[in-house]
């Protein structure tokens, strides 16, 4: 067992997430595409999150949160809220660890988000489709039965898992300028630049999101936390605001981010499932948005992009 | 530079052939999916020809008999008809060795097929959507140009070349107890037949087919080859019937061919594309459909399906 996180992770803590949750996750490949090269003026390496256990990265932090409990809150089980790739993971890990999950869901989700995980053994909990009505219903089932709360992104432990990625495309590409990742809560894009900083003086760590919620963009800008009007984009993953602890790291350790409209995200989308024939949502397609915006400045350089899931409504795509 | 062949490609036919091609094509990856073993009961293994060149393994036929060429057949170009993949990896086999290619296309050809295939550099010849038309504007093309003709898959050297995803499949998955191609014109069944025989005394070869299209299916069983009365199936590579070599080669060394209804089909390929994240065509999902089908007899069987192509038209979808 390894401890529980009460500081930023440190490269040795990274190190020893990754050795702890390497029997829970995939080790995904890194693809690349002679015609995303040639089209873009760089050198694409893509870190192919999408076949990971669950379709997402969130498998990496659910699993970090998950190895970090002792066996008796173990046996208790694991808690969240959420309708999507979180909850999924925090399913699958408690299913693979054979403990309970509890998976606060709005009445509203997708049946075939709730199907899924019950598939993987998780009890739901219907809620009302508000925030408070999820609040108050997890903070119920921890109650009831003193299972663990795992934040989708606000917490160092998952940060720590989602590290592991960006670890793992530095282990396989060399000599990369810049590792992109999109940034909805922000806890993939604080693992990738904490662990950048810490093995790399050269790599660079860029954020990409949709202009529509460019929270992070703002906040780091005007040195809070802010939020978005609206949330209508496109990258349904990067509706999320920005936690303090993920605020807190990106403002220190991030290179910057670059905003990209929703007809570029679309457009980028449709390259990656035409070109590379493989699946991936929305949110994935905003860093490639961004470097094909930008092709002046990132020409022959040699570019890491986390995609980081490939959960979409086949029945409802924006093409 | 090797020689045309004139008979049915043996194993060094093949094994020269693999050598000569392979600057032309990708190695393509070998994927597996828990899910998928899980819900079929068998072990399965997906040979991703969606990600060779040009998103089929056309590429490997067409790289096959363009280096099979003198230097002032070369010089002349390679011609074909088809708006198909097979037209597409002439195309990209022509401009990769730096000749003129000359594709034949009907006139209500899909516009991004003519494009694709201009965007490779080729010619494109465009006639009237019948076999006839095609064919005479084929040879008025070969004669004006003395390029020469590259059939999709009723010729040996397509045909060895096809053999090299099975050879490939085989170097990186051992033990296996069965592989499952597609069958439309027989080039790529062709090709797995024979090298599996070669290279194993327990692999057996078996095709899949639509039962809306199974012309391969009563070939075999007729001893002649058959048509088809409609090819309404959603499988759309694999409408074309069998040549006389495919014919006599899949007659003695095939195992069997399983046919699998339309809906059968559709289910298939959706599954592949939301459990494994990748972007097929339905023709790829016809051996998974098989499987699926036929559950008590592939039972904990090691399963090789050799996925096609993923070349799909995203606005068209089945599902």
């Amino acid at each position: 067992m390894i401890k529980p996180l009460d500081h930023i992770p440190t490269l040795a803590d990274i190190q020893a997430t990754y050795k702890e949750i390497k029997p829970l996750i995939h080790r995904t490949p890194v693809m690349t595409s002679n015609t995303l090269d040639r089209m873009s003026g760089a050198h694409l390496f893509f870190k192919c999150e999408n076949f990971q256990k669950v379709g997402a990265f969130k498998m990496r932090g659910a699993a970090s949160a998950a190895m970090r409990l002792t066996s008796e809150e173990r046996a208790r089980g694991l808690a969240t809220h959420s309708s999507g790739n979180h909850g999924q993971a925090v399913s699958r890990a408690a299913q693979l660890l054979g403990i309970p999950a509890y998976i606060v869901m709005p009445s509203n989700a997708p049946e075939v988000k709730k199907q899924a995980a019950k598939g993987y053994g998780a009890t739901i909990i219907s809620c009302e489709p508000t925030l408070e009505s999820r609040e108050a219903n997890l903070e119920k089932v921890v109650a009831e039965t003193g299972a663990t709360f795992i934040h989708p992104f606000n917490d160092y432990n998952v940060i720590a898992g989602q590290a592991t990625a960006a670890l793992e495309l530095m282990e396989d590409v060399s000599g990369l300028d810049v590792i992109m990742a999109p940034v909805g809560g922000g806890g993939l894009m604080s693992g990738t630049a904490l662990i950048v900083k810490y093995l790399s003086n050269d790599i660079k760590a860029i954020g990409a999101e949709p202009k529509m919620v460019d929270d992070a963009f703002r906040s780091i800008q005007s040195g809070k936390i802010e939020g978005n009007e609206t949330t209508n984009t496109v990258a349904d993953g990067l509706r999320t605001t920005l936690g303090e602890k993920s605020f807190e790291i990106l403002s220190k350790e991030l290179e910057e981010i670059i905003t990209v409209e929703e007809e570029e995200i679309i457009q980028a989308m449709r390259l990656i499932w035409e070109r590379m024939k493989i699946i991936i949502e929305a949110s994935c397609a905003v860093p490639l948005a961004a470097v094909l915006k930008n092709k002046d400045r990132f020409k022959n350089q040699r570019i890491g992009i986390i995609l980081t899931g490939g959960n979409v409504d086949l029945g409802n795509l924006p093409f």
